[in-house]
Formats: structure tokens, sequence, C-alpha cells
């Protein structure tokens, strides 16, 4: 992970000095790194052997990095968030235009990366992800505001927007490794339930965090009108008047001060938060589950508790 | 030119409808594709034998069309414009949203079809091309507002921002056509100096252009305080009392209704327009130049006439 951070740092660098100031005021603030590991915990699951002339999983769990980052730049943007990991956003502190700017530096630095690879089958997998991170982000879009947007449309946006990439960054690994389909197929399937289960968590605790834990602001997705897992199960589970008050607040946006507390107590009562967090649970319950075809090992056990990690967060 | 047309259309599809309808918009709205054409014509010119199982030029050109549309679908984010091609841009009609998230996408698909092609030095120079574009849109941000950008600052901007992508559409052309390194390194400064001449004369057309013919809004780059070679010359050749209303326009942009008006009369005054397409002349008679090493042919001369078009469709 070292050689990781060292790649992420030396390969962010640019003659135009705000390109690595940007980018490494969102390094810096400290992200964990999580889909990089899950490239280099993949890649030493299916037996790489890591050495001065084998370090692809490391220029390749930075590239998956580079991709999370650009992504991360221009989702503050669209969603005009002013925190992101307890820190001021990088669009509230040098502006949209670089936000987007910098995002796609790394976006293209992170192709160049694969190129330097040089595996058509990992630039497949990780432009494959790519398009369809932006698609998932556009579905979400289209969701907006939505009160009748199905459970399933949103499965299917945060699957774009968050699991396509866990999937891309485990299965990499396991292409490094060269290990066999077996083993891709598997690290996949963990890495897209890991992705399903993180997003879910994240949007539960958008209606439940500390602030101060979480590091962004509680009630984000409420000002957004974003469709997520809570509101979609208070609103369904909701009595008449509760639902006149999602469909004020989140479909007309008219919001007033008091509702973000009026929706935590709904989202509490109905059990929404619970009926997220039991989705969540199916999603990592199945992460676990993929592993099985591997032998038992220290590493092993650590990617199972990274994903009780991932759920437990929450408690 | 038509099989290049049905790839972009064909690629631009995705199961989320904003997708390709935005993208419709913009590829509609009848773009010169002088981008797409350059690899097309690059590979003829190099001796590539288009047929059914030939047919690797019109995928890259339609690669190159997609990263062009995807800087111009975040460009109109940045500059905040309200007009591309004469009509609504993306963002006024869709939002900034939409735009920053289709403008990804299509950045995505090009490098799927990138990895379709299978060529990694192909994939090598249009990545190195997407990485200094987003170097050359950053520079260009910090030298806003900011007269004392030196002339080279400027065209190290117009380099990235406009000239890498022609340089590398001719560029991917001759790889292609598999001709040589001495095709390759001619036909990459062609597309460079036609890139640099384009762009300069774009920047002159900002001060000159009747808006009919222009399809953008004149006086676009004064009210974002863009620093191009008209202003640079105008201020360099100004009085006291000229420097002193750049400033305040430019540097403060403290700006009033009467002064467009009266930038464009110190830009003529004092020949900076004239300067801007001396130095695109320079620019152009540099691409036609490099054309020298291939065989007279119908083609070449179809070449060496955009460079004309382009630097002419100024007077």
């Amino acid at each position: 992970m070292q050689a990781c951070n060292r790649a992420i740092l030396e390969r962010m660098q640019s003659p135009v000095a705000l390109i690595p100031q940007l980018a490494a005021h969102l390094i810096a603030a400290g992200g964990k790194r999580l889909r990089p590991l899950l490239t280099l915990a993949s890649a030493r699951l299916c037996g790489y052997e890591a050495g001065p002339d084998h370090q692809r999983h490391v220029g390749l769990a930075a590239c998956v990095e580079f991709i999370h980052t650009a992504t991360l730049l221009h989702d503050d943007v669209v969603d005009e968030s002013t925190l992101r990991r307890g820190l001021e956003s990088a669009n509230a502190l040098f502006g949209n235009k670089a936000s987007v700017l910098v995002g796609d530096f790394l976006f293209a630095r992170s192709f160049q990366l694969m190129t330097a690879d040089g595996s058509l089958q990992v630039m497949a997998i990780l432009s494959d992800a790519s398009a369809t991170i932006a698609e998932g982000e556009v579905l979400q879009m289209t969701t907006q505001n939505d009160l009748s947007t199905p459970v399933e449309r949103y499965l299917e946006v945060i699957h774009g927007k968050t699991a396509a990439l866990f999937a891309a960054a485990c299965r990499v690994g396991a292409v490094v490794a060269g290990k066999g389909k077996k083993e891709e197929s598997a690290l996949e399937i963990f890495g897209t339930n890991l992705g399903m289960a993180f997003q879910l968590v994240d949007d539960a605790l958008d209606y439940a965090a500390d602030q101060q834990v979480l590091g962004k602001t509680v009630g984000d997705d409420l000002r957004e009108g974003k469709i997520t897992l809570p509101v979609l199960a208070a609103y369904a589970a909701g009595s008449d008047e509760d639902k006149k008050f999602w469909e004020r607040v989140i479909e007309a946006s008219d919001q007033e001060e008091s509702d973000l507390d009026h929706a935590l107590k709904l989202i509490t009562q109905t059990g929404a938060i619970k009926a997220t967090l039991d989705k969540a649970a199916e999603y990592a319950e199945a992460a676990v589950k993929a592993l099985e075809i591997f032998p038992d090992s220290e590493l092993k056990d650590l990617l199972a508790r990274t994903v009780l990690y991932t759920v437990h967060r929450a408690h």
C-alpha cells in the first residue's frame, strides 16, 4: 500500500501547478483507499508474487484510485457539496471549473497508467467500468426528486455509480495474477456485492450519521432530493400525511429548516434505516460467500473483515 | 466519413436515455467533424486501404470525435457558455450536471473504442493527448484575468487545449496505416501546426466575427476575462489610457455594456487582429510544409486546402 501511495503521489504530478495542488487536497484528505486496496489484495489472493519486477498491481491500484478521485471531483460539482471527508470539498475551495478539469486530468492519467501496464484485458475492464459509472451517475440524476423511482432503479444506480468500480478493482487484481476465469469471476462477484453493501450503508449514514464521524454533512441527500433506499422505504411505509411531507420536501424541493429533523424521525420510525442496512447485510453476505472458492488465509480473512467493517460502520 | 458518422451515432447509445439525447444535441448540431476527418485523411494519405475488414480508422476517428465532444461539454460548463455552434449549449439546455456526466461518459466510451481497436501505441497517443488537453485547460484557467501572461504561456495553453488533439488525430491515422516513423512524425507536425492556426483564428473571431456566421456569442472571451492573443497584443500596443481600460475590464472584471464595442475598436486600431491572424498564417505555412514528404495527390491537396480554409474563414 505504501508503494501504491508513492505511485499515486508521483503520477498526480504535472507542470501545471494547480493540478497536484488540487489533487493533493483530495488525496491527502485521507480517503480510505479502499478501491486500490481491493486491487492489491485481490492480486495477492490470486497468488500474484510482488517483487521489483512485479509491480503491475501497484500501478493498476493507483489507476483505480485516480478513476475514483476523478468521479469524486465531478460528483461534488454535480451535487454542489461543500464538504468531503470532513474538509472543505475541492469545488468549494478551488471552484467548480478547477474540479471539472482536474477530474478530467486524473481520468486521462488513469488511462495513461493502463496503457503503461499494457494489458488490453485490464483496459477493457476499467474502460467498461468508467462508462458504467458515468451511466450510473446520469441515471441517478434522472431519478432525482422522483419518489416513484422503483427500488430496482435505485439498485441499478448504485450498481453503476459504486459497485462497478469495486468489481473492476477486484477483477483487475485477479487478471494481473493470471490465475484463471474462476477466480476472476469470484472476485468480480465479491467486489460487486461489497460495493452494493458499501453504497447502501453510505446512503443510510446520510440520515443517521454523526457528522463528525462521517466527515460529510448529514442531510445532503435530502437537500438534493436524492432518491435513496432510506427515502423510498420511508415513503412506501409512510401514512398519507408522511407521504405529503416527502412529496413536498423531495419532489417539490420545498424545504424548511426543520424538515431534516422530521425526515430523520420518519426514517427511524418506519424502520427505513433498518431496511436499508438489512439489504446491505444481504449483499455483504453474498460478498463473503464469493470468497469461498479461495483456500483459507490471513488475506481472505482480511477481505471478509473489510466487508463486515463496511456494514458495521453504521452501527 | 459516412461510416464514421454511423459509428459515432451507434457508439453514443446507452440504455440511459438522457445520454444519447444530450450527445445527439451536440453531435447533430453539426460540428465540422474536423478532427475525425483528419484521422481518416491521414490514414489514407499513408496508404491505408479501407475495406470491410479494414475499418480501424473509422472507429478511431469516432474515438477522436468523442474526446473532442467530451471536452466541449466540459468547456461549456467551465466557461458558462450559453451558445455552441449557433444553438443553445448543452449546459444551458440540460444543465451543468448532465453536461459534466455525459462528457465523462463520452470520454470513457472513447477509451472503450480504443480498447476495441487494440493498439497500445494508439492508446498511448490518445491518452497522452487527453492528459495534455486537461493540462492546457487548467493552465488557461490560471491565466484568466492576468494581462501579464506572456505570449509563450498563451501559446502553451492553445497547444494543450487544441493542437494536441489535432496532432493526435493525425498521428493515429499514420499509425493505423503502419507506414513508418517519418510519416507519423510529419503528420503530427502537420496536426500541431494546423491546431495552433485553428485556435488563433478562433480567438481572433471572438473579437471579429459576425455572430451568425460563427454560431457563438462575440465577446464571450472578453466577458470571461480570457487571455488570448488579440487581448495581449492590444494591451501591449495600447496607450496608458488603453491599458487602464484593459486592466479594468479584464483584470478587475469590472465590465459595462459599452466595453465590448470599445474593446473591438482598440483591438482593430492596434492591429491586434492582424497580428493574431499573421501568427496563425505562420503556423498554417508550417502545417502545409510538413506535408512535403508525401507525394502529390488529391488528398494532399485537400489537407492543404483545409489549412487554408481554417485560416481564411476569418476574412
